[in-house]
């Protein structure tokens, strides 16, 4: 049985209750904020920062280049490494130990790629029809101001942009993961039920 | 329930198998070959060629396009489509007159993107790891002669050029399909048994 289960979701396609449904099915521990948690307790960064840029890049790379080195001077003192860089190092380490321990479902920030030498993982990616996909993002009041859609596809461009510069593989592209589902196509539970029979089979 | 199920696949994956089985499975009609043969009575032109044409761009784009408007003025006479082009034209129409029959399985020929305007089609894709894709084409013979790794690359390449060139969407990028399943992962019977299941439940 597989015993890690990596969640990669689109904005809004709801793979992170799908990720928790599942988590609570297979009796796994599920890590999304949890492990922004403990990030934040093993690098003394703040939590909103670790949000923002643990799996995100925006903007221009070079911009955010230029102020992590500033940050990293400040916090890391002698450290060269950029800000941005120490936060996916120390991330990288946690999700490796989570995975060491075992039965867990790990939702987004890289942890695929992460654990790709592993071979008790699954690598599930969810994604969802824009429409359905804005309905959530309005329900859950993800971007309180203005256009939803815009948005949702600039927070998506954020993760690939991230997943590219850190893993060098391409985000959303289906042959780096085991199974994609549509959940507008199958719904939440339904994808759920799907990954839950393949996790016990395989 | 889903009358229509295209699969699309990386050459090597089993795709064209797990069709094949899951039409079984189904009683649903299977296209693959037989498509080629109605594209073949209702064109005129050799099967060989449709093969050959009907899903991949190999090549100089620049380089297809002038050899085939020689093909066209030689076999259309006066029409002005290039050759290749004619050749989507009709192998379009006939995918559309067979999903209105409904109760099919279509493989590759664009199928998922002809027919995207309808709701009761299911489109998957299937992938594989490498080492499982250089296995299935040496014990099928796909490549004779050569290094079998860069031909199925060169394959993969040819169908992306084509299913680019004619639906201006990106081959293999999962937010095309409802479904994505890697059969190295979950064989060519557990990908059967998961499609079978969500064509059923759907």
């Amino acid at each position: 049985m597989k015993k890690i289960i990596t969640i990669s979701r689109e904005c809004g396609s709801g793979g992170r209750t799908i990720a928790k449904k599942l988590a609570e099915r297979l009796g796994f521990q599920y890590y999304d904020k949890e492990l922004i948690d403990r990030v934040a307790k093993e690098s003394g960064l703040a939590k909103e920062y670790i949000e923002e840029q643990g799996e995100r890049i925006t903007g221009s790379l070079l911009f955010n280049i230029a102020s992590n080195m500033t940050y990293a001077s400040q916090v890391f003192g002698n450290s060269m490494l950029p800000l941005q860089d120490q936060l996916y190092v120390v991330q990288s380490d946690i999700i490796r130990d989570i995975a060491e321990k075992g039965n867990c479902v790990i939702v987004g920030r890289c942890a695929d790629a992460i654990l790709q030498d592993r071979t008790d993982t699954m690598n599930v990616f969810i994604i969802a029809d824009t429409k359905d996909k804005v309905i959530r993002a309005a329900e859950e009041n993800y971007f309180p101001n203005g256009d939803i859609e815009k948005q949702l596809k600039k927070r998506d461009k954020a993760r690939a942009n991230h997943y590219k510069y850190y893993t060098e593989q391409e985000w959303g592209v289906a042959k780096n993961y085991d199974l994609v589902l549509n959940s507008s196509e199958f719904g939440v539970d339904g994808c759920v039920d799907v990954i839950e029979m393949l996790v016990k089979r395989y």
